[in-house]
């Protein structure tokens, strides 16, 4: 049965802005806005109408594809199914983002954290076509994993929550970290807010040539030596603030991995290089935001193909 | 097509011995033995004659399974596939294992980590049943880890190898690990030459009460913590000579895993309680040489489809 190409809605929450999209692919997008994060009743109200105002402009949505910061629920069946869980981000711990939506614009929803989404659409759209295990890494307001096996993001009894790894710290490195759970996990160490807390003024207003870029790399090379351990990646996608438009960080990143590892994997023969495995995002800053567009892609064949099973 | 249950045997390959079985399941075991483990020619000679010999009692082997000690090359087209790699048993380093056994016995091989084997047996017939995302840990001569995400083992550029985490150390520990490539990894840490080697008598001979296991048990929960933030496994069966017969271990193991996640996920709601998550395995000291029976297992359902096909 063929269909016309639905319209897609992709909404992708985030710590400071929320990114909206209208469209159907990375290369047929009508519309896209920002809605600032502020507290979730306001916040949701406003993509609701957002949303509104693109059907009336646009014509009717096939569905809508929320890619959230987390933890979130995501165990269907579960009460909490569609809720942000434990955040830290004031206010959102409990809300029921799915629910909110879905009341307003009765269409499919799908729903993933922003970094399963990202991880999607660069697995659709992006440097990841073809792989069937990769991972994809934000480093931003905070350090999100999207991880890829066997062509699906894992999914166990949750998400993958890898930003919150513990790691071994660089040998003259005593700064505690600013995680609020656990002080100096990768996200306590690396994220936008903890380099701007340990230098005093913000990570992009930072040189290239400050020390503080090798305690950044330190953590993300120990979150690397993790995944390279655990679900050995085919590539590694690594975009958010924090390292766009710093190619020297990637490039210690991969350094500081081999050390790590130190010869125990022939990475050279496995990766095909850390040139080509520890890669910026293809489609960059707009991996998030297509994330969501993917999302909903996935939410509208769902809704599809269970509607074709009835009939 | 209804087939006869064929005759298998597992080859449990592992540091010190190989552990040998035929039979067609856990019920059904006709033999047992064990071959110390050498260099690898001889080794791999007298284990080719034990199944000749099985061969001569039992009637024909179906199919063959060898779970290893690794690292492995599992990727098939590789022209390395079926070896073990740069493993730091001595003198295996390039060992052809799977063609040694298929050159003298000429039938379907199956072929994978020991761990990766314990996992797939406890997926079948021990306490994963049901589940398609868990994983099973042995600490025994090393520290290896079985990660089956969505119903299989996860292989991305490379098998699991998550025994060579970097991890946070205990406040107070200094001891600079074991491992030939990381020190105090969780291999270095934990592994039974480890703990003899830092308290200076074997680990079976270390009473329970002893400080020793406190420092054993910290780089096993920061294995759990990188675990449950990685895939989020639904359960964690943990085996292995130094667990085996210390419940007190894998206990002091859920209180840290606990304190160290401290409260970012609500583990009780997603675990179902910690004393039912981290768990002996199901199958006991028999995981491993199972596991080498479920992979002859699957290679012989593997190699009556393509023959089916074929036909």
């Amino acid at each position: 049965m063929t269909q016309l190409r639905p319209l897609l809605c992709g909404v992708e929450l985030g710590g400071t802005k929320c990114v909206c999209l209208i469209g159907t692919d990375p290369d047929h997008i009508l519309a896209q806005a920002a809605v600032a994060t502020t507290d979730p009743g306001a916040t949701l109200r406003q993509i609701a109408d957002l949303l509104d105002n693109w059907k009336q402009a646009y014509g009717p949505i096939g569905a809508i594809g929320i890619a959230s910061f987390g933890p979130l629920d995501l165990r269907s069946g579960s009460p909490s199914f569609g809720h942000v869980t434990s955040t830290v981000k004031a206010g959102w711990a409990g809300t029921d983002v799915v629910g909110h939506l879905r009341r307003v614009h009765r269409v499919p929803v799908g729903f993933n954290t922003d970094v399963a989404g990202a991880a999607i659409a660069e697995g659709r759209w992006g440097l990841a076509r073809g792989l069937a295990d990769f991972a994809y890494i934000t480093v931003g307001t905070g350090v999100g994993v999207g991880l890829v096996v066997a062509g699906k993001p894992v999914f166990g009894c949750n998400h993958t929550e890898l930003g919150h790894l513990r790691v071994t710290r660089a040998p003259t490195d005593v700064w505690p970290g600013m995680c609020r759970f656990h002080g100096d996990c990768v996200e306590g160490l690396a994220s936008g807010p903890a380099i701007a807390a340990r230098a005093g003024l913000p990570a992009e207003n930072i040189p290239d040539e400050s020390p503080v870029w090798e305690l950044v790399a330190h953590p993300l090379a120990q979150l690397m030596h993790a995944l390279v351990l655990a679900t050995a990646p085919r590539r590694i996608l690594v975009g958010g603030g924090v390292v766009q438009g710093r190619p020297q960080l990637l490039g210690r990143v991969r350094c500081l991995l081999e050390e790590s590892l130190n010869g125990y994997l022939d990475l050279e023969q496995l990766t095909g290089g850390l040139e080509r495995y520890i890669v910026p995002p293809g489609l960059g800053a707009l991996a998030g935001p297509l994330g969501a567009l993917a999302l909903a892609a996935d939410a509208y064949i769902m809704a599809q193909s269970s509607r074709a099973a009835v009939i």
